[in-house]
């Protein structure tokens, strides 16, 4: 069953930055997924970096990127990493448009690049639930499956419903 | 949705001795399921720690404690880890004998105390699948949901199928 | 040989906090220099925790808390945990007041909570620099013990001279 | 001040084999001493990798090729990475051959490449102490520099005096 997986950027894929002493993207180094995916031995070859926002950044542009992506794919399975934030929003924003797929939204609460992230217990939630979920949108965090209209973060307690 | 969880050992929960110089079983300390649940913030209180042994000592006695847990729970959604050596064995075991419940296996080929360990991917894919999939055995690794049949670890790439 | 060491915070104490989404101070959980000497089995019992500041921060009633510190303390070899930002300003402050110590700073660039710090690799190297060295002032990083007077940190390149 | 950094494999530059599920040399990879460098941002190129052996195996044979790289080197500051079972008898060796240089063996008791290691830490202190101490030969363990005379490990406690 092929999966394919396109990243947006968030918080998962910030490194620290040592002269600004914040954390940014690297854009050079690219994404983290590949290397969560080798780690994991998982061999989900179409990655596609499509942006490296904050999801604060996000605009209906950008989901728009997001869409014409999904359509223009033959695969019928897809993940995206996304911040947190706007998880939501964009979920919502391609279950209007996009019909036909399995569409699972996932991202992190701590950058993969600084250790004990969460990112890559979410993404293996993610590629799972792509290939096991009805056609839909969804995201997938802290272990569950929750469908678009329900995608929205506590920002008090940083994890999702 | 009550998912159950229960460790057997295996190398997702090996810690390297300092005195040994080798992986052992912390006993004490246990499994390190919870650390990775609190890591990815997913709240499922229901972890049991059954055994803590190689896959390869696993004997049918050990199945059937994971059996007869199984049958005693409340819960219809399984998690099991599991050492990647038997993990198919154990697997049929199980879905002779168990009927009504999603089982999902899963584990890791690099301990998760050593770090860069596929054992949080994967552990996040198992607790996905057994929300989704239907009733059965299976196992999830490497981003696959693999049917227990056809589990088996291929010893030359360490990969599953 | 007793060595005290003394922390200020800095870049070396920072974690990365999951609602803000940025690096500050954890003030309940501490300094991670205890955490350091842990992990290297070292045995220096004497740590105080004076502060937690961005070295930018620091302003000269921060350095005399500190010089009054060194001139309390029985020990007479001191190591000091400050952001690399003024580092050299402490230390020259500090060389003006105390004659009879060797006391070295240190730090990091990337703060140890992250992983992949360069924190521990020079808290090791001050505290050896601390028992070796001369009475004097001096900063411990890179791997070079360098005196207060040519303490000072190339903005570009992230390191010292 | 030039530093030269002989590896000659020990714990330190252990790996986990996924395959064997045991702790091993990557003789292609090398040592992790280059790594700890980098991380560390500290300059000292001249890096030998020696040899790849566990101590317990070292026999004089090695020890003798240790000598004679250092009375070959130009360098009169010497780091030698070495596993901790026997690195008092190769310290002793050397001392009783080697007598205008500061030769400074370290090790660690956990491999750098499962994190959390002390290899940092002690590697660090090691390079410090080649550069502050008297000509002689000595280990650099849980920050304590340890004449040759007196070098050998706890067994029970895995520290050294």
């Amino acid at each position: 069953m092929d999966v394919l997986i396109l990243t947006t950027g968030g918080t998962i894929d910030k490194v620290h930055d040592l002269v600004r002493e914040t954390l940014v993207f690297d854009r050079e180094a690219g994404s983290c997924v590949p290397a969560i995916l080798t780690q994991a031995r998982a061999d989900f070859p179409f990655v596609e970096q499509l942006m490296t926002h904050d999801s604060l950044d996000m605009i209906d542009a950008d989901r728009q990127v997001l869409v014409d992506a999904i359509l223009a794919a033959s695969e019928r399975h897809i993940v995206i990493t996304h911040g947190t934030g706007t998880m939501g929003l964009t979920a919502r924003y391609i279950a209007d448009r996009v019909k036909d797929c399995t569409v699972v939204l996932t991202g992190s609460m701590r950058p993969y690049s600084l250790g004990r992230s969460d990112g890559g217990f979410n993404l293996g939630g993610a590629i799972i639930a792509a290939q096991t979920c009805a056609p839909g949108v969804y995201g997938v965090m802290n272990g569950r499956v929750i469908s678009a209209d329900d995608l929205e973060k506590n920002r008090t307690t940083g994890r999702f419903a």
